[in-house]
This record gives C-alpha cells, sequence and structure tokens, in this order.
C-alpha cells in the first residue's frame, strides 16, 4: 500500500533493527483518514472470503480493526483482552502470548459468548513481527471451533518470521507494508508489493 | 441518545449496583454501527468550538474516540497509554488514575510531541464513574497546555459523583445515558435527557 510506505518512510522512526515507531499515525497518535484507507483496503483483500467477525488485540490494533470492520459492512468487532476483567463472568477462552520485546508472558482472552463455530474471523493487527499475538488469535479461534479467513497486518517485519511460521500453520497472512531490514536507521522494504 | 438507552435496556447486564456489562456492543464485541453513530453525535454536541484533537485512554475508549475524531472531520486522536512502552523515548506527560473497581492506582502517559498548548482537546471515554480516568486526561492537558473542550463520555454512572467532581474543576461533561442507579438488577436513566 504505497500511501502507508510513504508515510512510514517520512514519519517513522528506527529503534535499533528490531523496533520501528510509528507512534505519530498509528498507534498512539492515530491518523484517522490513513487507518480509514488501511480498513478499505483490508476490506479489498479479504472480500468474498464470508468474514462475518474481526478479532483484534487491545489496545493498537482497534482503530484498524474498526476501521476494517466499518469498510466490510459494519460487521462487529471483537477485541481480546490482556487481562480477564472483573466483568467477564461468563467462561472465556484464552490463550498464551509471548513478547519478545518486554521478555513477558501473557495471557489474552476472549469471552466464549462472542465468537463461535458459526464465525469466519478475520484477525487484525498494526504490526506482525514474531507472530505471538496473530498465534494467541488463532489459537482462540481454534479453541472457539471459529474459521479463521486470514491474518491482515498493517506493517511486517519479515525477517523476525512471524508470517514463515503463521503461513506454516495454515494461515492466509497479508500484510500492506512488509519491511525486509532496519539496519543502519535505513528502512528497507520488500518491493514485490 | 435513545438508540443507546435502548440497546442499555435490550443487551446491558448490572453486576451489582456499581458495574453495568456492556461488553456485548461496547467495550469487548463492538456495534461499529452504534459506536459510529454515538461518535456523530458527539460531534454534533461539540460542534463549532474549535477542538482539533481528541484524548483517550485504552482500550475501551479508542473505537468511541475514533468515530468522534472521523465524525469531526479526521481530526487526530490520541490516546493515552496505562504503561509508557520501550517505544516511548522522548518526554511524557503523566497522570494518576485511581480504579475503584481493581482497588488499584496506575499511571496514564502520553507522548509531548501529541499534544501541546496549540490544542483545543476533547476527551472521549465508554464510562463516566468516579471520574478518575478522565481527570488524569484534564491533568495531563493541563501540563500540555493544552485547552480542553469537555468530556464525552457514552455512559454517566450519576451516583459515582464523577461528572459533578469534573463540572466542579470548569470541565464541561456531556454524556449520552445517564443512569442514576443499577439497584435490584433494574437500569434507571435519568429522565431529562
Amino acid at each position: 500500500m504505497e500511501a502507508l510506505k510513504e508515510r512510514i518512510i517520512k514519519d517513522g522512526k528506527c529503534l535499533g533493527e528490531d523496533v520501528l515507531k510509528v507512534d505519530s499515525f498509528l498507534n498512539h497518535q492515530i491518523d484517522v483518514a490513513l487507518v480509514r484507507a488501511i480498513g478499505e483496503e483490508f476490506a479489498r483483500i479479504f472480500a468474498g472470503q464470508g468474514v462475518n467477525k474481526i478479532l483484534t488485540i487491545e489496545a493498537s490494533g482497534i482503530p484498524i480493526a474498526y476501521a476494517t470492520a466499518a469498510a466490510m459492512g459494519n460487521i462487529p468487532l471483537v477485541f481480546a483482552k490482556k487481562t480477564a476483567p472483573s466483568t467477564m463472568t461468563d467462561g472465556f477462552y484464552s490463550a498464551e502470548v509471548r513478547s519478545f520485546t518486554k521478555g513477558t508472558v501473557s495471557h489474552v482472552v476472549v469471552s466464549e459468548k462472542y465468537i463461535g463455530p458459526e464465525d469466519k474471523v478475520l484477525l487484525i493487527d498494526d504490526f506482525l513481527a514474531h507472530g505471538e499475538a496473530a498465534g494467541g488469535l488463532l489459537e482462540i479461534c481454534a479453541k472457539a471451533g471459529a474459521e479463521c479467513a486470514g491474518l491482515g497486518a498493517v506493517i511486517e517485519k519479515k525477517y523476525q518470521g512471524g508470517a514463515e511460521r503463521l503461513r506454516a500453520k495454515g494461515l492466509r497472512v497479508e500484510s500492506l507494508a512488509v519491511i525486509t531490514s532496519l539496519k543502519d536507521g535505513h528502512i528497507e522494504f520488500e518491493q514485490t508489493r
């Protein structure tokens, strides 16, 4: 997605070789027009697959998931929570998610009421790095008996291997900007898209 | 807002006298069409005030804040984070927020880069209870030298006193559904709106 890549080049900042900071437009301050265009692009890519629900993880996946759900005809959006809130009084599905950046393991949870065998779910997230977050969402879909139509990631850091790992599990992965290297503060994109 | 109140009556669940569970449409699963209408209502209420930025707290404020930012002409949306991420390498403003439900005190943070004296900020949140979260956002606006146009809350639990406390600080507070009691599992609305 050209507009996205241009924006990453203009406003993205490399923090070492592993972290790309895009908090001026994607995950702290949000450029609403860009995020809407991102949602429309995911809706176009995953059209005709019978997707009836969007699943993401709080917090930075939420604006993108909302824009995608809106572009797919106002289908419901569910966001997995990083801790089970006191109001989650019924059963829930959970999955472990490791964070390589923080060196932690957490659980993400989704209420049993909002995902089930009748659902065809599209996973949405801002970043695809090692694939841990998306892997957790995929596990929740499996536990719920829901079908998963694929993962839409805004920015993929290909060299961290997440897309490869998820595709090996049979998941369709579509990333709007694929980064092959952040070496020496230079953002290099895969040229095929 | 009638459509909202009807939905709360239809799908809201009382958990004791203090907690209203609306996770089927507002803060776990999201009804995108309803949230868009909520955003349009806030845009109507706060029109003509020169608002140029929306500020909320992760995570459940984000869809509503996004819808409001979109309805106000795609102005930027900033969400305060509950922990400073490793990528927040520049300065940030922070404020203490107490949670009465969880019995905890946390800090919310906003990067100095995304709020400043040039901003007229509209605060948006899903719930207004004791007013702690909104109070924290108001404090961040003050630290940043930004003007605050008011708070738009989707559901206010009036008997917990947050709106009164915030108005005493000079903040304009507009809630789309004002609840006066959750006693005996019955949701009672203020009748004046």
